[in-house]
């Protein structure tokens, strides 16, 4: 048997690519030409002119959402460039589509410098209605999205931020709903500090958690540590309130949650032994997480999560960033702030009816969570 | 009952605007999503990182092709900008579809500065397989178009010069061939030197005509007339042999053929009775032409053609960018040149295997045409 690797080239190869660009009306004679084309259409752009807002019920700006990236952080591969990104953002796009009915085009640039992307995407914006950025990588994902937030008038979201950090508040809410525990209670270690490690950790205390300590490759941020860039600066105001400093197995002590957007198995059941009693394992890193599931359960996790499809709770951003673009749509929001995000990750949650250890979050085909989460988008 | 702008509109807000995004492979299960998203897209990915020509047959840049304006001359209707431009592009998006089986996806540029202009295409070119530029206003259209093709590794084509002269020179050679006449022999006169009028100008002298004459708002142009930019200085150059200078009532006579890209009535039955026998006259402002065609007829015209469907001889660009396109993408062209351009307009007189005063040209919606043109572009 091919293995997926072997079988998505073949795919990719036969259908030359994933997306189509098709007419929502038909041209099939002289008038219909005269309507979608000449003569008729100049009426419409007279419109457009005389009253900008109404390209967002005359044009495709209504439903259309360009996935922009770089190529800087593909999946785990790194930086591979523009054209290599066209196959994931592609992806994503197809996603948006079978899941929520947004029509999303990739935006893939040949670019990399932080201004140069900023401008080119206020440039291209008009003939859509919203941004979500991808695969960019970190610190540089932060500043582009927040001009572009500042700058557009049309929502703007880095995926690989907000929808990663709303995903993993609704698995910690029903997490946290088996575990009988409160989020103000609870000691979290969360291990890498990218794009999603930062917005989790930012996202987390806009829900109302206390205790949060973050590392990175070289262990513990603390206030005063050496070298730390501008945005692990700001981690070291508001976490680790103790400035404990150390490694991982430091950081993990006496935790009742580890959240890992990092990498492949540095967490040892070692380690798990010396959490909190019934400790919740988020384990994201992809394709290979930072502990197999069956070891962590061994070493007496209470709750395993992973990126993974091909085991229980799967926390996967298809379960957001669909709902969340068409919420932003369907109701002309300008921006999505951590408030909707928040009320979208409860909707989320909310989902699962009768939470279990391993079933915290919905299956992305349910058809309810596209709504569930559109409806806290407003 | 309503007129073609009413129903255009109605038309337009009942569906959002005309384009949508589609996905050409099914994603109803986790197995779908292994193989269009992850873990399957990444070895797609790697292949493009290490071969980037692979993008050319394993992503939508196969198949896919930019419709990019800046809203500075939209159809007759001036610089209206970007949003207003939107429905327009994405008209010519389902025209390249449903004519020639192109995804084609509208650009808005929300700039009007040339060299920003041509950053910001090259910035997101590459999920493109070629360029249309559209409605981009002359002489800025030139020095983009130029620099565009010299930069960019795809085709690229501003389609108000190059289509609109190969539907043109395409009428052309069938209503010689009625006429008897020789390319060598005609007399040309063109009113009109924005984008439209300079290509056919240049591309007309490419196809072997001899003597032609411009004209434009302040009347003939000839070396040495005050003010001429330098795109009119090159045209001086070649056209014009006699040095004639005067209005167009003293340009078009003893002309065989009357070209006009430019305004409303402005052509006379007195004039076209001033022009050789048999005269040709190409009247193709929109949606008002030069002269209507009866009057025209009326004052001895032997052929007549417009830019409108509801008279005979429509000289559309229909007729000739779904196909340019369709064969630069089939056979990989990577700049469409002037050689491809004529043996396309050869190729699309050619379809009309019996042509008639009232029928120089095939109808759009006649499928020879789209092949007809592909195959001359490789």
């Amino acid at each position: 048997m091919k293995d997926v690797y072997q079988r998505a080239v073949e795919l990719h190869h036969q259908h030359r690519g994933k997306l189509a660009v098709v007419s929502k009306i038909p041209v099939k004679n002289k008038n219909d030409l005269s309507l979608a084309y000449t003569p008729g259409v100049a009426e419409v752009c007279r419109l457009i002119a005389k009253d900008p807002s109404a390209a967002q019920h005359l044009s495709l700006k209504a439903n259309t959402v360009a996935v922009v990236s770089d190529g800087s952080a593909i999946l785990g591969l790194g930086n591979l460039g523009a054209l290599a990104a066209i196959p994931v953002m592609e992806g994503k796009s197809v996603l948006f589509k079978e899941f929520a009915g947004v029509d999303a085009f990739p935006i893939c640039l040949n670019i990399q410098d932080v201004e140069e992307i900023i401008r080119t995407v206020k440039n291209i914006a008009p003939v859509f209605g919203g941004i979500n950025l991808e695969d960019i990588s970190a610190p540089r994902c932060f500043e582009i999205e927040e001009r572009l937030k500042a700058e557009l008038d049309i929502p703007v979201m880095h995926d690989d931020q907000h929808g990663t950090a709303t995903v993993v508040l609704a698995g910690l809410i029903n997490a946290l709903k088996l575990r009988g525990s409160s989020r103000e209670e609870v000691k979290i270690i969360i291990n890498g500090s990218g794009a999603a490690g930062v917005a989790i950790t930012k996202f987390l205390f806009f829900a109302g958690f206390k205790d949060i300590i973050v590392s990175d490759r070289r262990g513990i941020i603390y206030q005063g540590r050496d070298n730390l860039n501008p945005i692990k600066e700001e981690l070291a105001q508001f976490t680790n309130r103790q400035k404990i400093s150390g490694s991982l197995a430091t950081a993990v002590q006496g935790r009742d949650i580890f959240i890992g957007v990092s990498a492949p198995g540095i967490l040892t059941t070692e380690m798990i032994k010396n959490m909190n009693d019934q400790p919740i394992i988020f384990a994201l890193a992809n394709p290979v997480p930072e502990i197999m599931p069956d070891l962590a359960q061994k070493a007496g996790a209470f709750i395993v999560a992973t990126g993974r499809s091909d085991f229980p709770n799967q926390l996967n951003n298809v379960l957001a960033f669909p709902g969340i673009f068409r919420g932003a749509l369907d109701h002309h929001v300008r921006q999505i702030s951590d408030a909707m995000l928040l009320k979208a990750a409860e909707n989320l949650a909310a989902v699962v009816s009768n939470p279990r250890p391993d079933k915290i979050l919905p299956d992305p085909f349910d058809k309810k969570v596209v709504m569930a989460v559109a409806q806290a988008i407003r």
